[in-house]
């Protein structure tokens, strides 16, 4: 492989806030030999994830930023083509960080687990039996613990995340109400993904009233992946003793200095509601539980999912800042390589 | 009876924000007869407290708002002087919400409890050993949950409230940190009740450095009576894992509109922080328990509390008004009449 070309792309320079193509650059690097103990990931497919724009900021956050001239941190799912490391095996898929690149060698440590591409499609290992599976499973059921006849309501709905919480959030019995940027996607959230009511808040011409409407009780859990204004709004309609997740304030461009909004303060306790943040990274002991009832429910059909396919690597920047501007339709991916389906 | 006069303090105008001594009027009537299954209670201390001025608001909240004209509502301790009712006899020393009056009337369902002279000064029963105590214990215990070695701040750290919730926090192997609003209850925060570090955040030239400095390790819990800017500086300190117990929001004058404050959600996240909403009444059916913890605590010497008893029903607005200014030391009461001690 010595004599191959490993492509990556490299941060340049940092963004202020929502990052431009122009912010990375695609490099040229030797494909390296695995040493001792090492083993060599061929990419298949990479993630493009909301949280990246955190990842390549230096605001504290709950991982180091990347570094300028540093390959782009990114979850992928990829072949092992080579190994002298005794766990694994050439043609093993295995998902991990090893980022926006083609090749990436390992000592093992960051790789997240074997994938069997008999149970699903691999792609999936990156979105709803992965992080973002994962993301939606622990963090409504241990942080909103929604029970039957509760309302949840949902931002980015048809999203990879959301689109997973209204239908683990259906499958407990509750009312879903998903919040989404368009027409279509209110569409998906009704049709594919089973949400009782959808809202385009890009074209409401009153939140509050459209939000009154679909939750006429209150909202008992609101599964927040964006913040801002959408937020503000929810949590008007709060009922007493709601819950609000956070996980994840995609609405929210820049960070330095913190944005200003409404104060809170009164909603939660006049409704003696919790508001709770939520990390994934937290919960890497419980995964194996949390993928099992995952794929279970995909196996069954009772959970559905969309995903949204890019070619090429050299495509990962700009389809990265088509994320923040909603342009994708389902869990967002670039597919680096041909590979097992 | 019916030939005496009950003097009471009624609501007049509603304030904007925080109540003016001349939004309350002194209105006279009978003394009432007891009816058939009635008592007749003669008010000695009435409680004063910042929940007030969101009884006399309009704005959505936990309880009707206080009617123009009626009764101020409050928490007193007083003597049974009549009694048709099967359950309480003359002389019995009972808590409850007959308001800011000399007389009530009453049918058993609105009193809270009878109170022992004999434990306790029946003072007491307003405060520490009384709503504002139990507000601490729960709130701390149930919300907070502090673990030995966490560091914990409280807002208002010398009031009713806070003092509990600091002395508490100590006996359970807590760091305590109060946040106050002169050097004199700086003092008492140090030397009344325990606490490891106090700050004036009136005197504070830079809160946030202070509170760095007060809190190496971050803040694992903050109990919070105030809300506003001191507590943006307080979120700015969270450790990994916080919780934030929401008790009240004295610094904010006015909901109407809500006043805005920087964004919250991103410290939450990033620290994967609870933020939760108190109310003491949610926890009525456990008050014997938490009466019992606390009767022990303040018997044992454990939980030192300070009380700020002002003479004269009339004078009851006036307090109510300083108490946002923070010129109260200790539980506001006021002594509507003498009585047992």
């Amino acid at each position: 492989m010595a004599d191959r070309v490993n492509r990556r792309i490299v941060l340049k320079s940092r963004p202020a806030g929502v990052p431009a193509p122009a912010d990375f650059e695609l490099g040229e690097a030797r494909v390296p030999e695995p040493g001792p103990g090492e083993l060599l990931i061929r990419v298949i497919y990479a993630s493009v994830d909301p949280a990246m724009k955190g990842w390549i900021s230096t605001a504290r956050n709950y991982s180091r930023p990347v570094n300028l001239g540093e390959t782009m941190r990114a979850i992928t799912v990829g072949e092992v083509v080579a190994s002298n490391h005794p766990e694994f095996a050439e043609g093993d898929i295995v998902t991990g960080m090893p980022g926006w690149q083609e090749f990436a060698l390992s000592d093992g440590t960051d790789v997240a687990r074997k994938v069997d591409p008999a149970v699903a499609p691999i792609s999936t290992a990156l979105g709803v039996l992965g992080h973002t599976g994962l993301t939606a499973y622990f963090a409504l059921l241990d942080i909103g613990r929604p029970e039957a006849t509760d309302t949840v309501v949902v931002s980015t709905a048809a999203g990879a995340v959301g689109s997973v919480v209204g239908q683990i959030a259906k499958i407990k019995g509750c009312r879903t109400v998903g919040l989404t940027g368009s027409d279509e996607k209110a569409g998906f959230c009704l049709n594919d993904f089973g949400y009782d009511a959808a809202i385009n808040y890009r074209a409401a011409t009153d939140l509050g009233a459209a939000l009154a409407e679909a939750c006429p009780d209150g909202v008992d859990v609101y599964f927040d992946n964006v913040g801002g204004a959408i937020a503000d709004a929810v949590l008007k309609h709060l009922a007493v003793g709601a819950r609000i997740v956070v996980c994840g304030t995609a609405a929210t461009a820049s960070w330095d200095p913190p944005p200003q909004g409404p104060r809170l303060e009164r909603q939660l306790l006049i409704n003696r509601a919790r508001m709770q943040g939520f990390l994934i990274f937290d919960y890497a002991e419980r995964f194996p539980e949390g993928l099992a009832q995952l794929t279970a429910w995909v196996r069954e059909g009772r959970i559905a999912y969309r995903e949204d396919i890019v070619e090429g690597l050299e495509n990962a920047p700009a389809t990265l800042v088509g994320l923040y501007e909603g342009r994708n339709s389902g869990k967002q991916l670039i597919r680096v390589a041909p590979g097992p389906a």
